[in-house]
C-alpha cells in the first residue's frame, strides 16, 4: 500500500477502507510513516472529514495500537463515564461514589488538568495521603472489594492517539469532530468497560462552542461506542459558566462532599445525578432514568454515597476525616474578594477566562508536569442571570500570595459582563 | 508569528497576507519550520487554494529564496519560454535558433527528462561533444556573441521550490494549480529574463488533463508574470498524442533539424512557430504575430535558423556536422516495427503510456540520475484520426536490445486504440 495514494484519496474526498485505516494507524504506531505524511493526512481528514464507518475504524485501530484492558476479573457490568472537559466540572467525585453505593462497579481512569480545565486526579490528590497511582490489578481488586476505584491512567492506552494528538496540536488539525471523537473513544475502548456515558460540553468554556458541534460530536461518539458493541449514552450540557461554584482542586472536592451530604443543590448536582442515572440504567441497576434518580436521591439522603466516598478515600490511603473537617485540606495563604463595580444583570461569563484565572492562581497548569497549588482556586458567589448591586461580592479567590490573587481578580472582573438587559442562559440539558 | 495559527487560517479558507507568506517561505528556506507543519500547510493550500495575490506573493517569495539572476550584461530584451512538459515536445530546439536568427537574445535554461516527459538537456547531449553545463557568465558571453545559449540549470534557483516540490511529491499535494504555477514561475522569475512565453499542455499526456485546468493554470501563471512586471503570454496546446513523430533524445534532435531545414511540416512545427512568434512580439522584434510568423518561415526557407543552430552547437563544443550526417548521432542496436492487428481509425493515443514506452526503451528515466540510452526511442508512423489497415506500421522502436524493443512494443500497442468510429482530436490551439 502506498501511503501517498491514501493521502490523495482522502484529499479528493474519498472514503478510506478499513484496511487502509489500519495501515495508517499501524504506520503511526510503528513509526514507519514520516510525520510529514501523517500531518498531510490529518489535514486532509480535518478538511474532508471521515464518515461514521471510517471514524469507527480509526477509533478501533487506535484503541488496539496498545494494550486493551481486560476487566473480566471484576464481576458485573462496568460503566465508564467521560466528560469533554470544563471548568468546575466535578461530576466524577459525586457520581462515582453514588453509583457505587447502589451496586454499580466503578473503575474510573481519570486525567490531570490542562489549560483552563481541571482534572479529577489533581482534585483527589488534594486529599492528604490519597494515592491515584493504582495499577490495574490493584484497582480491580479494590473494585471487587468495595465497588469503586478512581485512578490515573497508568497504562499506555492507545499510544497511536497520544502520538497523533501531539502532531495535531502543532499542525492546526485539532478542530475535527471525527478526530476528536476517535481520540476520546479510543482511550475509552482501550480502558475496557462494558458501557460508556458521555458528557459533551458546549459553550464559551468548552471545546465545542455551539450546540450543533456538540450534537455532532456526541452522535459520532455514540456511534463509535455502538459499533464497538458498547452501550453508549451521551448527555449534552452547557459550559456557558463554571458548572459548580468552586474552582480549584480542594475547593471542588469540598463542593462534591457538600453535595454528597445533601447540603447543596444546583447545576453541578443536577448534571452529576443525570449522568449517574444513565450509568445506573446502562449498568442494569435501574430500569429507567426516573427510578435511577430516585435511588440516587435516596443514597444522598441516607448518607450511603458519602460513606462510599469515604470508603474509597480510605482504600486509596487518604484521610477520610477530610469529609468532616475541611481544615485538613491544604489551606491557601491569601484570599481576595472581587466586588461588583456596577449594578445590573450578569449576562455573560467567559468560562475559559475563569479557567485561566484559576491557572493564574496556581490551581491549574498550561504545560504538563507543572506542580499545582492544591489549595488555590475561586469560589463564585454569583452566576449567569443574577442581578447584583455595586459592592456585591462576585467571587472570592485563594492563592499562595496576593500578587496571584490580584492577577486572577483582574481576569475574573473582565470575564464577567454586567449589563442592563437580561441574560439568556443556555438550557441545562442540550440533548440526551 | 505562530505558524500553527497560519495553518489554521488557511485550513479555514482564510487569505494569507504577504508577510505571512514570506514567513512561511523563509521558514522553508532556513529549515526553521518542521516538515510536518509545512506539509499540513501544503495540504490546506491544496484543498482550500490560494487567490491570485497569495499565489503571486508565494511565487515572489520562492523566487527570492535563492539567487535571482541578473542578465543585464546581455543587451536587448531577454525572452524565456517554458513548456509544462510532454512527449515529443521538442519546440525549444526549433524556436530557440529561429528566434535567435531573427535577433532575439535567447538564454534558455532547460531541464532533464523525468517520468514520461523528455528534457531538452538530455536531447542536446545526444549531439557528440555538446556541453550543456555552461556557467551563467559564459552563457551570457555566448549570447552576446552569437545570440543564443541553451544550458542546464546550474545555479541553485529558487531553493524553496526545490524543497517544497520534494515534500509535495510524497504528501499528495502535487495537484494544486497555485502550487504548480508558483513552482514553475518562481524558477522563471529567478532566471532573470524580461518576458516569458508559456506553453501549457493538456490532455492524456499532460499534467493537466482538461482544457479547463490548463486554462486556469495558464491564467494563474500569466497573472504571476504580470504581477512581477514581466510581459507574459501563455499558449494552450493539446497533448492528446505525442507532439512530434519522434520520441527519444537523438531522434527528437533529428526531427528538429528536419523542421529547421524546411523538410518537415506538422503539429510540432506549428506549435514551435506559434510560440516563437509570441517570443518575437514580446521581444520587440515583430509588431504582431502574423509578421513574426512570416519572418520565421523566411528563416526556415533561407536556412538561417539551421545556421544559428549549428553556430550554437559549435559554440558549446558539439559537432555541427550532425545536422548533415545523422549517423554521427549515437546509433541504436535493435529496432522493431509495430504493425496494426486490426483495421480502423486511431481514436485514442494514451500519450503518457507512449512516454512510458520510451522509458522502457532506455530513452527516459523514472528516477533522477539514471543514465539514458540517447539513441533509443520511437518513431510514430501514424497519428490520431488516421485510418489504417491490418499490417500497416504503427510505429518503430529503437533500443539497445530486443527485450526492450518487445517490452515497449507491448506498451505502445495497448496505448493505441483502433476503432470503427471516427476520432475526435483536440484542436491544436486551445487558447492563446
Amino acid at each position: 500500500m502506498n501511503f501517498t495514494d491514501l493521502i490523495i484519496k482522502k484529499r479528493n474526498g474519498g472514503e478510506l477502507s478499513s484496511e487502509e485505516i489500519d495501515f495508517f494507524i499501524k504506520g503511526v504506531t510503528e513509526r514507519s510513516l514520516p510525520d510529514y505524511q501523517i500531518s498531510a493526512m490529518l489535514m486532509a481528514i480535518c478538511i474532508k472529514s471521515l464518515n461514521y464507518r471510517e471514524t469507527a475504524d480509526l477509533t478501533m485501530a487506535m484503541a488496539h495500537s496498545g494494550r486493551v484492558l481486560d476487566l473480566s476479573d471484576i464481576d458485573g457490568i462496568k460503566v465508564d463515564k467521560h466528560s469533554t472537559g470544563g471548568v468546575a466540572d466535578t461530576t466524577t467525585l459525586i457520581l462515582a461514589p453514588l453509583t457505587a453505593s447502589l451496586g454499580l462497579k466503578v473503575i474510573k481512569m481519570s486525567g490531570r488538568g490542562l489549560g483552563h480545565t481541571g482534572g479529577t486526579i489533581d482534585k483527589l490528590e488534594s486529599i492528604p495521603g490519597f494515592n491515584t497511582a493504582l495499577g490495574i490489578t490493584r484497582a480491580a481488586e479494590q473494585v471487587n472489594n468495595i465497588g469503586i476505584a478512581v485512578m490515573g491512567q497508568t497504562e499506555d492506552l492507545a499510544p497511536a492517539d497520544k502520538y497523533l494528538y501531539a502532531l495535531r496540536d502543532v499542525t492546526g488539525t485539532v478542530e475535527s469532530i471525527p478526530l476528536i471523537a476517535a481520540s476520546i473513544m479510543s482511550k475509552k475502548l482501550a480502558a475496557g468497560s462494558d458501557a460508556i456515558v458521555l458528557d459533551v460540553k458546549y459553550g464559551s468554556g468548552a471545546f465545542m462552542k455551539t450546540l450543533e458541534d456538540a450534537q455532532a460530536l456526541a452522535r459520532t461518539m455514540v456511534n463509535i461506542g455502538l459499533s464497538a458493541g458498547k452501550k453508549t449514552t451521551a448527555v449534552i450540557t452547557p459550559m456557558d459558566r463554571p458548572l459548580g461554584d468552586n474552582i480549584g482542586n480542594s475547593l471542588e472536592v469540598i463542593e462534591a462532599i457538600e453535595i454528597l451530604k445533601g447540603k447543596k443543590d444546583g447545576r453541578l448536582k443536577r448534571v452529576a445525578l443525570e449522568l449517574a442515572a444513565h450509568m445506573l440504567v446502562l449498568g442494569g441497576i435501574a430500569n429507567d432514568r426516573d427510578t435511577a434518580l430516585y435511588l440516587l436521591d435516596k443514597n444522598i439522603e441516607n448518607g450511603k454515597g458519602l460513606e462510599k466516598f469515604e470508603e474509597m478515600i480510605n482504600a486509596q490511603g487518604g484521610d477520610p476525616n477530610v469529609c468532616e473537617d475541611y481544615s485538613l485540606f491544604p489551606q491557601p495563604k491569601c484570599s481576595l474578594c472581587i466586588k461588583a463595580e456596577k449594578s445590573g444583570c450578569i449576562t455573560e461569563i467567559n468560562t475559559t477566562d475563569i479557567g485561566r484565572a484559576s491557572v493564574a492562581l496556581g490551581a491549574g497548569r498550561l504545560v504538563k508536569d507543572t506542580r499545582l497549588d492544591l489549595s488555590a482556586g475561586i469560589i463564585m458567589h454569583t452566576t449567569l442571570g443574577e442581578h447584583i448591586a455595586v459592592g456585591d461580592i462576585i467571587a472570592e479567590v485563594f492563592a499562595a500570595d496576593s500578587e496571584k490573587c490580584t492577577a486572577a481578580s483582574d481576569i475574573i472582573s473582565k470575564a464577567i459582563t454586567i449589563s442592563d438587559r437580561e441574560a439568556e442562559p443556555l438550557p441545562l440539558f442540550g440533548e440526551v
